[in-house]
């Protein structure tokens, strides 16, 4: 045998030369058992990222370096960064955090990628969404489908701060991306301000004028946080509790009942005083901003100690639970995922963590 | 050509024996070039609706005269009862009103036929549709999904009213009618009170369990009454005008953006002070109830005048405006319509009245 | 209680004047337990079918009697004629023979019925659908969607016979009736002779023209005889037999896997020689035609016996079986169904026969 | 301005230590304006494969070298290899051959990548796909659609060769791989050998027991060579030629008009004698094998010339034209693309070649 290995070692180099790979020597890489991915979980923390936006603001304004270019942080995953691959949150999503100035503006643009926004902190600051003026303040969730123009602007006072979301390695990954800067920078505004959120303002009625709309993107723009918490609040006196996520709702499109954007899932969960969720896996991949109390997350048996403003990483196929520190108060994240991604590819798979009644044991603690 | 004519007419007698008809003969009234309904425009007053329901309070309780009856008044309407069609208020829809009184139930049953009810005045009464009940409140709009067991009780005070909306005739015209009596009269409750409309709170999001739930029924059985008028206020603020409707919005159903109830669709409309809408007709057919202030609709050239609590019918293809009779208060329509039917059936047209710069000439007034 | 009942009886008569009825007395009538239909199972000879069509020939041709108008007798059933529904085969459906002859012309015209074609004898006719003439040979299937073009040529020779499919009751019964002759009486021909069997030429492979077009009407105007009798003795072959249908198959479009004409069904269906189906009942309705063989089916109890060119009705919810009545031969049905219209109003439901062993006994034999 | 850019390089090298980074300098990186891939234009030699093949026959057999190996040499992109992506002939798909000799048994295994095969030359080998054996014969077209267990035989004589093509690039990119051999190595045949292409044998008619079987995996496994070219052959009757891609049609799944193998596109396509089509670009890629005839196809500007058994890739965006080298016979392509992925996701895109009449000119001959 070991003269036939020999041979086979000689026509691996061989073929290799001429871009051929036999399978059975790659198999195991290109078609592992089970879900791998060189992502890590990881956490940053909220002060860190205000600090380092508010530098940035010292340093350049919206415009410079580029065409239509924002005042913008990606979160990157260390272990993709390791990989080469620039600007990955999970091996599909982008998290980054963006900061404005009273005064500021943010080119129009549009891309083949998909965007939120979930406000931070700050008001008086807006984003105008094909034509559609949106207000922005804490805890609200906007929407910019893709191939929509968009750009931001600051009315108000003090510095707004919000989290970004976008399928950017997921797009690059498939090499779709497109990307155009608006021809005279500002659209014009050609609706009332908050237009789509006033018109389906309560209830779930839907305006007559778009019977027939039922595609994406959705006609709803921003959902304010006075309703989602509210939501939250209803669900919690139902005694509604996801084993693995706490009180949890998803963002929907009111068009199709699908996600409220068509390609990124949104969530908003609350974990209750003392609420220990246990632990599961699954394919898709998420990334949690903390916006109200603290609690931890273990994560491949790491624990991720975190509070309001923090944001951190659960990659694909990662055990994971959550915790809230509190005796006394809710802990709530808001989380983006790519769940959207794996059901229309029917790739999606979900496993309960099983050992040691769904708990798993800490054996590192990351700082 | 005498001869021929002769031998033809002998022609169809012999045939028409044999169970054949010439298309030559039929088709014209088989196949007409345009929508034609033995339906009328007709309108039931109010108050007399009310009378009638409270005689028939004296004269029999729910659950007598058969299993599961409840004490309800169908409108009936002539065109289609001179033809032979019983219980059809247009070609498709049955409208009803029914009464409960405090301390009555009527037991539990289900059936092939969909079903809605829009609460007209009382309070204290409730539904328990699938083992949820569900409060009544005025202007609120509860759903009965086909197929979905459902009981009525009263356990407030003063007598209870409400319309009801079915699908009955157009079931019936295809022979799918399913009916069957609880085996135990009263369902078991196995949800909170309002579960569903609490689950569905405020706001688009939808509750995690319900994320892979798309289909109908709908996850929300009610729609209060409270949100309705927030949504119409919102709409009407923004100015958002339909020209043969007004402010108006129809009732969706969360988990996919179609219909509330699959098969009939719902419609809350506001005419503003004085407002007079423009004159058009369509396939579908409609039924509409005064819930707030006065006016008149015009309908194939009669006027029909309103006020709350009244119930009228536009059937197929007849030309229809609407009119706020007041120049200070809104005037508010509920209404039932079978446009779901004829979009899944895509058999749906629609056409604006082009003389007279969109308004009929009123030749006759209903009384 | 007998006081109590006059004054009922008393209230009924008021209320009915106002135009109103009680739920109480109508609803046994218009909300059954089961489906009623009017309709009976009948059988029209095929013999006397192309008699009376032949006769008619003798006195008027196409074009005579109307615009637009064909050589054609509607199957009518008794029991819905006897309640004065004209034109109906079964509650939805209309069946009917039609027969042009060399050198005839049906003028082109178009309306909101679906309808369908298949060739009982003759060749050389073609029908001309949206700009593609199609050619006519004995057992080919031809669609015509609804809103489509369509008129009928003979240029060969002998009588052409075929049976016409559509949905003519139903649509009037939703009264969504629009009719419309060309206004040139023909159509120009756009397309090489039968464009769309030569398309969709063999497999199941589409030109990429078309790899946009996933909707109705069909992208394949007819199904050849040949290709149909291939499938029924492939599926004999591998001993894929339903036991209420025997080698059964319905014709689907391949642009989206639905039924081959949108709105009505068709399939065909081999019964072996000596097999006897067992018997069950459904919502839907249909209609046959024996194309080949000979044979009996019993429906609600009265035996049918059938051979080529006989027509049969089987109405909703009616207990049915079918029986080859040849040791040696196979015996051939095609039939149309309301099927479609069924599942997209999702009103079907089915039973099986359960006792004596699934076969019914025979108390009546029809002649 | 020299200051503000010394700081900003200290900010990006302090951040780039905290995972963050700016967005102002990843941007043109990770959101390119355009697609950009780093897959390169490639061509192997059809005699090359075979030789290789041939080769490792010597070295090992099936189930060596793994549980449930197969003989394969995937052809991978030498541009995307130089970036670490390993067993990849695009972006997203691999293309690979395969051998198997008579007497050879490849074991059962499932996964969740999607694959096809295509048959090269050989006889008598057959693949068993969930419990149905299916046989291989030159130029047909086999199915395995994720997660179905699947293992191959040769029954018969001399080598048999195909083309493999599976999505597993893109499965990889997005981390949801899952792989698993069958417990007991051969699945248990249950069905008829070649069942489901005699199921559909003929014509577009599905058996009755399918009726509410819409979905993925296709009903039909296989798709015979015969048919194949009978519709290639009366498409080319029809002079329907596609401008890009000549007389070209895609395999579709019977039981919903989709792609035959839901996330892989298949097509074939025939070049006239002397046909040169135009170019254009698009975001999906392709690989394509020469199955009959030669020629050559310029892909941004570089000309590679083919002829039988050759397998070339198209990257993503890169211009392309194919042209028929021979004046007398006509040129086959079967090729693999990623078109149903881009349409799930909406991200395709697609542009004609403008300049110079639709022809590159060609800078480079590939050798």
């Amino acid at each position: 045998m070991q003269l036939k290995s020999e041979a086979l070692q000689t026509f691996h180099e061989k073929v290799e030369k001429e871009h051929l790979i036999p399978l059975w020597i790659s198999a195991p890489l290109i078609m592992p058992a089970q879900p791998k991915t060189d992502a890590v979980p990881y956490l940053w923390r909220g002060e860190l990222l205000r600090e380092r936006l508010m530098e940035a603001g010292e340093l350049l304004a919206p415009g410079e370096g580029g065409d239509s270019m924002r005042r913008v942080l990606i979160l990157e995953n260390p272990g993709l960064k390791a990989k080469g691959l620039m600007g990955s949150t999970t091996q599909t999503l982008t998290a980054a955090v963006q900061i404005i100035f009273p005064g500021e503006f943010a080119p129009a643009h549009r891309h083949s990628q998909s965007a939120f926004r979930f406000i931070i902190s700050g008001q008086g600051a807006s984003t105008t969404v094909q034509g559609e003026k949106v207000l922005m303040a804490e805890g609200d969730y906007l929407l910019t489908d893709r191939y929509c123009w968009h750009e931001h602007v600051h009315e108000g006072e003090g510095p707004m701060l919000w989290m970004d979301g976008l399928d950017i390695p997921f797009v690059k990954a498939v090499n779709a991306t497109f990307f155009e800067p608006h021809p005279e920078e500002k659209q014009k505004v050609e609706f009332p301000v908050d237009f789509s959120r006033r018109r389906y303002a309560d209830g779930m009625l839907r305006p007559l004028a778009d019977r027939n709309k039922r595609g994406d993107p959705s006609p709803l723009a921003a959902y304010s946080w006075k309703k989602t918490i509210n939501a939250l609040k209803s669900l919690d006196e139902l005694d509604e509790v996801d084993p693995f996520d706490g009180i949890a709702l998803e963002y929907i499109n009111p068009a199709n009942g699908g996600p409220a954007n068509p390609y990124i899932g949104n969530r908003i969960q609350m974990l209750r005083p003392g609420q220990h969720t246990k632990a599961h896996r699954h394919v898709h991949s998420s990334v949690h901003i903390v916006h109200a109390g603290s609690g931890y997350s273990v994560i491949n048996g790491e624990r991720f100690d975190w509070s309001k403003g923090d944001i951190f990483v659960v990659p694909t196929w990662a055990w994971h639970e959550h915790a809230n520190g509190s005796a006394s108060e809710p802990a709530i994240l808001f989380s983006m995922n790519d769940v959207p991604l794996f059901e229309k590819l029917q790739l999606e798979a979900e496993e309960p963590y099983r050992e040691n009644r769904g708990y798993q044991t800490v054996s590192k603690i990351f700082s």
